[in-house]
């Protein structure tokens, strides 16, 4: 039988995952999240082992899941697997995080295992088109911000924006989503403006699907926002029905265009 | 003889470019900067007395310095000139700031008034290209940040963006410079990034020229940057000495590029 791992970060998305199946829960040390309930432990340090552990239970399809951030290599403690990997591994370290991830997805590849989505395991959490709560509101504003993601895509930049009154309030940079909501809070209160969040182009979806919780919500309504509008089909709800409460409560429109 | 008047709002510019020989001073009810020390206070709703005024004593060139607001209109004290102006204000009005104020532009010009910018009364305070304080360093995050600016500029977004290590950590929005500057202090303190400050394409730079001044400095290097990079001839030193002088002081190299 074909066997199923998860390679877990922090949040709640792998144990949305795992609800999907049976499946080993992997989690690396100095991961967020830590390494409690995890079936293999492993070490980045330490590939060799991990792919035997993986090989031995019979795992072809691995799904990562959850938020990862990067951790310091031991140099007394790498298998000769991870050793060899080191100079392709430091190169695309220097390129971004987003080029890491790739690389890492890649040899997990070479290696002959299948790499499944988010939303392999769970079509049922990516946005549908349409309302998703409230009413689907996709004004000026919604294309205002949409415009300027479409524009900065190409430089792998920018998966969110806030727009209210034609005028571009918040635009997502390294720090992320939460922190973009945070600043239009504190900078232009009570702009009943539009977030909007889209997947980049060059994104790889299976590994780093943008997503939306009901923190996420919170933080809109927080910042005096009226409605957040996602990518259908691009964009994970985390989970739907947390999400559509909170929106319901805090009276925001959520909806998903193409 | 020619006179000049300079129609005054907030921050130093005003006060810099009355050094550059005699002009009256016209300070709006309502704007920052108050009308202390004005030569003519006017009101948006009498243009026709303001225009009197202007063409009595002589004037044929104006011009506008320093930050402006929007004010409210008192519909009861509109004279005959500004009501029938009041159809194509507000539909300038509802397509934002930028458009506002070329309107208001047109009408000084269809008027008979020639409008000079700041940089044709203080040529000197326009950033020259190469190093300005310390040295140029053009790198590869000047670079992006660059990259980033030029793909919103279509838009009439985006005036300033910080960048450290390859990655975006700032785009200026509506709220401004300063406002993204304290953004990147309190969410990627020691980035040793660059900020890039340029005009944007379809900017009226006789009348809304980006700035920068000591505090800009200072705020850059509160957000732990190493670096400002500016749009050579395209943006005002207010003023070079004390530009200059906030660079040394912090330890930040100052440069522009074409």
């Amino acid at each position: 039988m074909v066997a199923r791992a998860i390679i877990a970060g922090d949040g709640v998305l792998p144990g949305l995952l795992a609800e999907a199946g049976p499946a080993l829960t992997v989690r690396l040390q100095g991961m967020p999240g830590g390494t409690g309930g995890a079936d293999i432990v492993a070490r980045l340090e330490r590939l060799g082992g991990l792919f035997s552990d993986l090989h031995d239970a019979g795992v072809a399809e691995i799904c990562f899941a959850g938020g990862m951030r990067r951790v310091g290599f031991d140099a007394a403690a790498l298998d000769a697997v991870t050793e060899a990997l080191l100079p392709r591994l430091t190169t695309a370290m220097g390129q971004g995080d987003d080029a890491l991830l790739r690389d890492i997805v890649a040899i997990f590849e070479a290696e002959g295992f299948t790499i499944l989505g988010a939303d392999d395991l769970r079509p049922d959490l990516l946005a549908p088109a349409g309302a998703i709560a409230g009413a689907a509101r996709p004004d000026g504003d919604a294309a205002r911000a949409r415009a300027v993601l479409a524009a900065l895509g190409p430089l792998d930049v920018g998966q969110a924006a806030v727009a209210a009154q034609g005028q571009i309030l918040g635009i997502e940079t390294l720090q992320g989503t939460d922190a973009m909501l945070d600043f239009v809070a504190a900078t232009a209160p009570g702009s009943g403006g539009v977030l909007v969040k889209r997947a980049k182009p060059g994104q790889d979806l299976r590994v780093d699907m943008p997503a939306i919780g009901p923190e996420t919500v919170a933080r809109a309504a927080a910042a005096g926002l009226s409605g957040i509008e996602l990518q259908a089909g691009h964009v994970l709800l985390l989970d739907p029905a947390a999400v559509r409460a909170a929106c319901d409560a805090h009276g925001l429109n959520l909806w998903a265009v193409p």
